[in-house]
């Protein structure tokens, strides 16, 4: 085992600190952001900051890094998705599979205004409901979001936006009798730091934990 | 594929959209958070809802449940673990890893007020350098946190709090010349919905998008 410490962190390169920051989090969640413009102009942007906030009512959060992050990755139209969301009230989340693992990175690539990432990464908009904003077509699991609120948090400069899911659509072989749904199977990705793209394998699954109960396993399907 | 719009969201009873909803976000992050109190009563509780804020300085967010909550897993000790980092201003972050899977899930059982999950669980509490929050000595990758600020979000009760990352402790073999963290050799977990525990396993690393190029592939160990 190794330790850094504040200074040992603060004395890391810029860009070696971004990618070693960037992990320590964890596992983190890989959704397409689709939105549209009042111009009728699809963004795309793949964002690893989606979180869950609460089931009723049914609220996600994300965070959008400010216009100057230099960042890589999951940031390139993060303010075209946050001017879009707040214009026309919906956004899409659409979960990240491995058939379009390079053409949702790619949406991270800053295109000049005026360039769909749908159309510069070869992914499909769909439109479906009373929902604007695209949905991605090639996506096993996706969501209408009702863009609620945001918060600015002043203390880095990046935005906590809140909305609410309002349709989802998944594969008919992923939910499970209890709600869960088998993001193993949906072939759903999670990503670490900036550029690495991961497959979960379940390891288990643990009965709700009571202080008198030893852990116990519970069937991986139910 | 099939679709819930949100007259069939709202049907769902209750314990089976808490299933459902929870799982949306798609993979989430897994991590023992531990305090301690004015009086030296140390706390430990599992939660999926760390994320990357931003690297310079070193940001890490992480949603705490209202007292009310009734959700299983991942928020049993939430206000006890907000109670005590801003009364001292520190806590841990601690990956979970499948030797210590089993201990991390029990650790979001209810228990009394004067029992610690440290020795509910068996997991064993660590003190090191400024920190007056216990590290799980058991956890491969753990850090020091700085608590900075909190904001309630009134719009279901939750609190998003922010802190600093001011040291890290990881094995030797995980850390790679990029700065990239290799988390699945360090074996950390990753979870799903309310109960699921999942090993992650690299499908490919991208290099960073640009416009004007194809996705390419960067090796795996850089």
């Amino acid at each position: 085992m190794q330790t850094f410490d504040k200074a040992a962190l603060e004395a890391m390169n810029s860009r070696y600190r971004v990618n070693f920051i960037n992990c320590l989090s964890g596992y983190k969640s890989l959704n397409l952001v689709g939105t549209i413009n009042a111009q009728g102009q699809t963004n795309l942007a793949p964002f690893s900051s989606v979180i869950h906030l609460g089931a009723d009512p049914a609220l996600v959060g994300m965070i959008c890094r400010p216009p100057s992050e230099t960042e890589a990755g999951n940031n390139g139209s993060g303010r075209h998705t946050l001017d879009n969301l707040i214009a026309t009230g919906w956004y899409t989340l659409n979960h990240v599979s491995a058939e379009m693992v390079e053409s949702a990175h790619q949406c991270s690539a800053r295109y000049p205004a005026g360039i769909s990432e749908f159309d510069a990464s070869g992914l499909t908009p769909e439109f479906s409901g009373e929902c604007p904003a695209p949905f991605v077509a090639e996506s096993r699991l996706r969501m209408a979001v009702h863009y609620r609120e945001h918060h600015e948090l002043l203390i880095n400069g990046t935005t906590l936006i809140i909305g609410e899911i309002m349709s989802v659509t998944l594969p008919d072989d992923v939910l499970r009798e209890s709600g869960y749904i088998d993001l193993d199977q949906a072939g759903t990705l999670s990503c670490t730091g900036l550029d690495s793209y991961h497959t979960g394998q379940r390891l288990l699954r643990l009965a709700y934990a009571k202080p008198d109960q030893a852990p116990r396993q519970i069937p991986e399907d139910s």
